[in-house]
């Protein structure tokens, strides 16, 4: 295990986070809050730890696999714990566990949030919680990735395990440009956004921080009704920018290139979409007695499908309320989640696509059995590795979801509240159905359940690996 | 497509559907029933029909692995349907598609009932209710192949289609013998577990139905209270006997042949006892509060476990009204299932053990990219073929259970009902949570929620293939 390579990646993620917290204390500044000196001493503590562990760039700067899992998961959590300390410092959360989680809710862009009521914080503050779905949304290692340069094959390891997808396809040879590229998009789409939300007649604050939200498919409001007093145009704005964030980066990435037809024969982007549209209508159909006409219906609906779908989080309707039928269309949607590649979070599309076709060949073969295919996605044919790797994803994903379930049925809500308690921070959307439901907030469960849900939302956003991979003997272990 | 033989092999099942309905007549005729012409009625029509099947024996005796399936699905659909009849006949059920649930829910040893009350039944009509258990405990297609001689591979293709667990083990090198085996050690059982419940002070219709219950791990019980009312040291015998019945029968195989060594050495009995000591600790800890004393707590504990983990469905408490972790406990218990190659569903110990299995080895892969490994359970290894399968499984039993979800929240029952009694009677256990509690029926569903309940308790004792394939084009088209 090369320690001091580790060390040096987290010692520039703590530098970036010292950097990244100069935007909530511009916010301060503009605002006058006294609330900036949180910021200010958390961003000189980054700075400190940061600069300390980069002073000295490592000799041996080459890292295998082991050390790409164990750096994305030690980054994320050291990321996580210096991210709480503003919330700390300004008396905007009291107890260390409950800032813990709304950072890493915020990080993960799961968007849980433990406050009952954020319209009374600082405007930092705020801008602070917005501001970290943005960060985590792409990836900080990938942003990191566009910036330094480090040796040979390491590159590639670091955005493999921090990159949300079955496989992670280089969009140029090199993982520096391939990274410099995920960026300059993420960038212009939230800018994009953002002009959209000040031309429609948000304040600046407002659009920047829902634009961070929707950008990271986040999920924190800034109103303690979400998104809900907004005005229709709004919403649909951002029900087309929740979707568009939800796609796979390469398909703008071919956009850009003008390989048109390769774009658009993108089996991922083809799917979510009809998922999308067909949840749109089903649900539209089953909530259209609720509302006054069937546009309505359709907005609502479309709204929370988009939300759910990419596991942002948003709400402009209580949908706990919503006829069963609703419901369980929503719940299912947590699980599928959005592209690979993109900021969104869950299973993911391409990996139910891949298992779904999996499970055809192997249903061709019981009847003819000296049949011999290959699984195709995109034209190209798909390595048994990757399904045999979704495969494991899916054993340790239910398992991580069985025991966690079991752990908060010991903090005594009901089964419910907590199946989708775990499905909506392990997937990182944020709202869940009961106690957890869109008007609610995650404040009311016991230490030791938020502690398991601070877990899952990090196993679910860096993909279940890392983090598991942190805990077994064998990475620690010599050879 | 052989469909001679398809329809032979049918035809056989039939006429001993009518043989297996003497058993309720004699019962009749002893407590002197009107309700007895509903089965000679029954099993005359099941008579004619499959004389008229079986006339001629088929030439060509070959068949081949898509026959095999077939054949299964088909034999279990018109068992199901024929063995409906006596229901109806007798006016004990009044609409066809509750008679068709009823039996369906005996034969794949569900015991789900939408029947609201047992007790005014006839006792033939119980009688039939709680054998069809047993018929389909063990599978009727085994029964037949340990009388009929087919030729060559076909009794395997059949034997593969019919028998729970990942992979048929053939006990002996003929499969005809195997099967003669197995039920020559379900007979031993069911028999013992008689003996004991008559000795214990039950009476012997009481004893004849409840052993068939438990032997089939079926769940149908002959009072309103299922099996609350017996006394203590029958409800401990009644729960020793459904952990026997779940346990893999090529233990019971082993025993027999004095290959001690090797039977306790059975990866998936350990484990399955494993599991059910730690539920039955944790249930007993979690309810202590609720019962007099622990020894009580624990029995009921043990009562509870034993009957969901082999997915039997007996009940002597209503453990919908226990606490959140008990209830948790329960609910990931009916997923696990019992031993393979035991009556019990679910989706089996042995499934989970090979998958965990797999996913360590994959996790290990990833930290020690050349390193080459084999799964390995019982020391011997373990095919990729089988894990394939596994997967296979795993994923179109989700895409069945997530589509049987969405089709029952239709009908506007409570996502919790929705979820367990799809997961009672997909994993053919009987009860699940709330309006579908132990203390609860199916009645209340509507009739295309049951259509598909009885969709998910055939598809579960057949676990998936046979019925999915009956479905899929190819299976119909020549090749």
């Amino acid at each position: 295990m090369n320690y001091r390579i580790i060390f040096y990646i987290i010692g520039w993620v703590l530098n970036m986070e010292a950097a990244f917290m100069l935007l909530p204390i511009i916010t301060g500044i503009l605002y006058q809050e006294s609330a900036i000196w949180a910021f200010v001493k958390s961003g000189a503590l980054c700075l400190i730890l940061g600069l300390s562990l980069t002073l000295k760039k490592p000799k041996r700067q080459y890292f295998y696999v082991k050390e790409g899992y164990v750096t994305v998961a030690l980054s994320w959590i050291f990321l996580s714990v210096m991210g709480a300390l503003p919330f700390l410092f300004s008396g905007s959360i009291a107890h260390p566990v409950d800032a813990l989680f709304e950072t890493v809710s915020g990080f993960t862009t799961t968007g849980a949030s433990i406050l009952p009521a954020v319209e009374d914080l600082p405007k930092c503050v705020l801008m602070w919680r917005s501001f970290t779905h943005w960060i985590g949304g792409m990836g900080v290692l990938v942003f990191l990735l566009s910036l330094l340069k480090l040796a040979g094959g390491s590159h590639m390891n670091l955005m493999k395990a921090e990159s949300p997808g079955p496989s992670v396809s280089k969009l140029l040879p090199k993982v520096h440009s391939t990274a410099k590229i995920l960026y300059g998009i993420y960038i212009a789409i939230t800018i994009a956004e953002f002009v959209v939300l000040l031309v429609s007649g948000m304040s600046v604050f407002d659009a920047l921080t829902t634009s961070f939200g929707t950008a990271g498919t986040g999920g924190f409001g800034i109103k303690n009704d979400s998104m809900a007093s907004y005005s229709p145009l709004i919403q649909i704005e951002v029900t087309l920018f929740m979707i568009l964030f939800g796609v796979n980066f390469n398909f703008y990435f071919l956009l850009l290139l003008r390989k048109w037809k390769q774009a658009f024969s993108n089996e991922e982007v083809f799917w979510y979409f009809l998922i999308i549209l067909a949840a749109i209508l089903m649900i539209g159909w089953d909530i259209r007695g609720i509302y006054s006409s069937p546009a309505i219906a359709l907005r609502e609906s479309a709204f929370q499908v988009g939300s759910i779908i990419t596991t942002t989080g948003f709400a402009t309707a209580d949908f706990n309320q919503w006829p069963e039928i609703s419901r369980t269309i929503l719940v299912l949607l947590m699980f599928v989640g959005a592209c690979a590649g993109s900021t969104g979070g869950g299973i993911k599309v391409s990996r139910f696509i891949i298992l779904i076709k999996a499970a055809g060949k192997e249903l061709k073969q019981y009847l003819h059995p000296r049949l011999v295919k290959q699984i195709r996605m995109d034209g190209k044919s798909i390595e048994h590795e990757v399904v045999r790797n979704i495969n494991v994803f899916l054993i340790i994903y239910i398992m991580i979801f069985a025991s966690s379930m079991l752990i908060l049925a010991g903090g005594g809500t009901d089964l419910i509240t907590n199946f989708t308690a775990v499905a909506a921070t392990f997937n990182n959307i944020g709202p869940g159905l009961e106690l957890v439901g869109p008007s609610a907030n995650f404040a009311f469960f016991s230490v030791p359940s938020k502690l398991v849900l601070i877990f899952d939302m990090l196993a679910g956003r860096l993909e279940i690996f890392p983090l598991v991979l942190l805990f077994a003997r064998d990475t620690w272990r010599k050879f």
